[in-house]
C-alpha cells in the first residue's frame, strides 16, 4: 500500500513529541499501520530547537497544511478552539483525515467536526483528548463495546491531582503546592482551568458521550474545583478511611445521567485511592465487564504524542476501506445519539462527609444526630475531635449513608441554625467506588 | 449490510456468558458493529438452563458449527488444546473468522493457527485469552502501537493474586485460604494450574509477543508459582512498605527479553500494589506513553463474555474489507516477528528480598554483610527481628539494590556455609516497578 502522508500543524509539546515519535519509531509504526507513515507537511509559526524539520515542506500558515493535495492526514496540535476549528473545519472540507488532542475543541464543537466529517468521508482521532497517553477512548469505544456502562469516574486533571497528593501526603498547603506546581510545570501560569474543573468536564463530556451514546454536553456538567478543599478535610479524611480525589463522574440512573466534577472522598481501600501525582485514572463500571480501570500519565509531550500516534496509525491501516466499516468517532452512529436527561445535582444520590464545627457542650451532638435521623439519613460514622486546651469549639465529623441531596441540603439548613454549631458545615460527596 | 451470523462452541461458564450478552446487548452490539450479530448455531453436548436456545440450531457435535456455511464466526468456548485446536483449525479451513477466549490454545498453538488464518483469510480475536474482561490485548496492538514497549509485569492469574492478597491482609496461611478459594469458585479442584504459575504463563507468553513483536514462545519462561510463600515474609515485607504478588514480567534488555513468572515485592506506593482480591492488572512500560495500567476483573463469566463480544464487534464491522487492512494478530504481520534470545533466570538483574535465620551472636550479621560487599551487592535495607525469649535464631531481612542473579546465588552459597546461619536462604525477587 502506498504511504500515508501527514500534515503536522503546531510543533508546541504535543507537535514536537508526535513529530519526533513518528521519526523515532517508524519501523514500528510502519509495522501496525501495514504502510509508511511519512511526515509530509509541518505548519508552525516557528521551529521548534528538537524537530529537525530539514527537507521538509514547512509553513508559517498551518491552512497551507489543511490545503495541500498531497497531505492525507492533518494532526491539529495548536490548541485553543478558534484557528484550530477553522484549521480542522477547512481540512476536512479538502478530504483530510484530522487527529487532535484538544479536548475543549472536541467538547464543544465535536458534533459540528464529525458530522462534517461524515459528510465528506474522513476519519477524526481524538484519543489523545481524554486522559493523554491512556488509550481510554479505545477502551470505550471498541474494548467494552459489548456492554451496557453504569458509570464511570475519572481522575483526568493531572494538576489537581498533584496538588491534592501532595496536600494529602506531605500536609502542605493548596497556594503553597500550587506555587510550585507552576513552577515545575504542572500548572499553568493561570491555572483556572484546572483548578476550577473546566479541563476535567471537557473531559467527561466526551467519556460521558462515549459511554452512553448521548450527544456532547459540558452546558449541563455540574462543575466544582479543588480550590476549596481544605487541608484538614484530607487529614480527617484519612483518619477515617478515606483519600479526597478530584473526580468527573457520571452516571446511568432511571431518571437521566449525572453529570459532575467535583472533589470526592474515595474510600482507601479502592484502587482510585492509590492513583497520585500528574496521573490520570478511569474507572468504568459496565453491565459485563464490571469495574475495569485505564491508569497512566494524562499529559505531556510523549504520552499524548502516543495517543496521538496510535490514531494516526488506526487511520492509516484502514484509509481506503467503505466509510461504514469504519469506527463512528462516538462508537455509534450520529443519528443514533439519544438525549437523555440531565439529573439536577440537588436530586443526585449519594454518600456524604460533613464536617462542622460545634461548641463542646454536653448534648450538642445529639442535637444534630437527631435532625439527620429525623431527615431518614443514617449515619455511616461519626467523629467528635478533642478541641484544643482552651478551644470551646470541636470539629465533628460525619459520614452518611445514600442520601438525595436536596434532603441533607435540608438538614444542614437546619443544622446550621442550631445555637452549637458554627458557620456553615463542609460538604464533600464520598462516593464508594463499588457498584 | 448483513447481518453476521455467530456459532458458539461451547455453553459453559464463557459460553452461557457470550451467549447471554449477546441477547441482552443486541442493539448496543449492532451500534457498535454497525450490523447486526445474531447467534445463528450453538455446538453443546448439553443445554445450559440459563441460555434459552429455542428456535436455533444446536449440534452436538461442535464440528458441525465448523462447518455449517450459514456461520460467519466461530466462538471457540469449549477449553482446552486438543479438540479445540481441531475445532478451530476445520473452522478456518472453511473460512469461518475465530474468537476464542483459550490462552492455552494460544499461547501454546497460536502461530499454527494465525497462520492459518492468514491463508484462509480470516481474522483470529483472542482478547478474553488475556485478563478476562480488562481490553489489554487491544491496548497494546492499537492503544500502545506507536510505542516501543520496555517492559511490561501483569498480575495475570487471579486465583493466586486472592490467595496472596487474603494471606497478607488476614494473616491466614496458604492451605486454609486455598481451601476456601476452592470452595468459592475462585480455583480448580487441581489448582496446579494456577498457583504453579502455568496459567500467568500462558499469558505473559501472548503478552510478551505483542509487546515485543517476537514469535510466542511458553518454553522459555522461568516459571516459579506462590506455594512457597511463607506467611512470615508476606508480613516482614509489609513492615518494610512492599507488598509480595505474583507478577508475569517480560523486560526488553541489550541481550535480549527476560520473561519470567514468580512472587515479586512491589513498592506498597505502587499502584500494582493495590490491585487485590481476584483482580488483574497489567503495567505496560513504554518509551512514550510511560508506565500504564488496564486493571478489572481477569475471569468469570461476564467479564469474559464482554472481550469476546468485543472481539465479535470489531470483526463483524470490517468483515468484507481486504484482509490487509485488518488488524494482525499478533500487532505486526507475522513474518515480521522476529526471535530474540531470552535471558537465562540467573543473568537477570534486579532487587531481591532475602531472609536468613541466623544465630543471634555479636558479629554474625556483619559476616553477612562482608560476604555481600565483598560481591559487589549494596544492601537497601537490612532488618534484624528480635527472636522470640528462649530461642537463639532471628531472622534477618535484607533488601539489595540491582544485582545480576548469578552473583547473589554465588555469595548466598558463601552465606549459608556460615557457622552462624541455619538453613537456607528464603529469596523473592523485588522489582520497583519504576523504570
Amino acid at each position: 500500500m502506498r504511504d500515508v502522508r501527514l500534515g503536522i500543524c503546531g510543533l508546541g509539546t504535543v507537535g514536537s513529541g508526535v513529530f519526533n515519535l513518528i521519526r523515532r519509531n517508524s519501523a514500528t509504526i510502519a509495522a501496525s499501520a501495514n504502510r509508511k507513515v511519512i511526515i509530509e507537511h509541518v505548519g508552525s509559526r516557528r521551529n521548534h530547537p528538537e524537530c529537525d524539520t530539514s527537507g521538509l515542506r514547512v509553513s508559517k500558515d498551518i491552512f497551507e497544511v489543511a490545503k495541500d493535495p498531497d497531505v492525507d492526514v492533518v494532526a491539529e496540535l495548536i490548541g485553543g478552539t478558534t484557528v484550530a476549528l477553522d484549521l480542522v473545519m477547512t481540512s476536512i472540507e479538502h478530504r483530510k483525515h484530522i487527529v487532535t488532542a484538544n479536548k475543549a475543541l472536541i467538547a464543544e464543537h465535536g458534533e459540528k467536526i464529525f458530522d462534517a466529517a461524515r459528510r465528506h468521508k474522513v476519519m477524526i482521532g481524538y484519543e489523545a483528548a481524554v486522559a493523554g497517553g491512556i488509550p481510554i477512548v479505545k477502551a470505550l469505544r471498541e474494548g467494552l463495546s459489548g456492554n451496557h456502562v453504569n458509570w464511570l469516574a475519572g481522575i483526568i486533571n493531572g494538576t489537581s491531582n498533584y496538588i491534592l497528593s501532595e496536600m494529602d501526603s506531605k500536609g502542605r498547603e493548596f497556594s503553597d503546592v500550587l506555587k510550585e506546581a507552576q513552577k515545575k510545570g504542572y500548572a499553568e501560569a493561570d491555572p483556572t482551568f484546572d483548578i476550577e474543573g473546566i479541563d476535567a468536564a471537557h473531559k467527561l463530556a466526551i467519556l460521558t458521550s462515549l459511554a452512553f451514546a448521548v450527544p456532547l454536553n459540558i452546558e449541563d456538567i455540574y462543575v466544582q474545583g479543588i480550590t476549596d478543599v481544605d487541608q484538614c478535610d484530607l487529614a480527617f479524611a484519612r483518619e477515617i478511611g478515606y483519600a479526597i480525589k478530584h473526580l468527573g463522574i457520571a452516571r446511568q440512573t432511571q431518571d437521566g445521567i449525572e453529570l459532575r466534577v467535583h472533589p470526592t472522598l474515595v474510600p482507601k481501600t479502592s484502587i482510585m485511592a492509590g492513583v497520585n501525582g500528574v496521573l490520570n485514572a478511569v474507572m468504568v463500571n459496565s453491565d459485563a465487564a464490571g469495574s475495569t480501570l485505564f491508569y497512566g500519565r494524562g499529559a505531556g509531550s510523549d504520552p499524548t504524542a502516543s495517543s496521538v500516534v496510535a490514531d494516526i496509525i488506526d487511520i492509516s491501516r484502514v484509509l481506503g476501506n467503505k466509510e461504514d466499516t469504519w469506527i463512528p468517532a462516538l462508537g455509534c452512529p450520529l443519528d443514533m445519539l439519544a438525549i437523555q436527561d440531565i439529573v439536577p445535582v440537588d436530586q443526585i444520590e449519594t454518600c456524604f462527609y460533613l464536617r462542622f464545627l460545634m461548641r463542646d457542650k454536653p448534648g450538642a451532638l445529639s442535637e444534630v444526630t437527631k435532625i439527620l435521623g429525623d431527615a431518614g439519613i443514617s449515619i455511616e460514622a461519626i467523629v467528635q475531635k478533642e478541641p484544643p486546651i482552651g478551644i470551646d469549639f470541636v470539629n465533628v465529623i460525619v459520614v452518611t449513608n445514600v442520601v438525595v441531596e436536596r434532603d441533607l441540603n435540608r438538614a444542614l439548613g437546619k443544622i446550621e441554625k442550631l445555637a452549637t454549631v458554627q458557620g456553615q458545615a463542609v460538604i464533600i460527596r464520598l462516593e464508594r467506588l463499588d457498584q
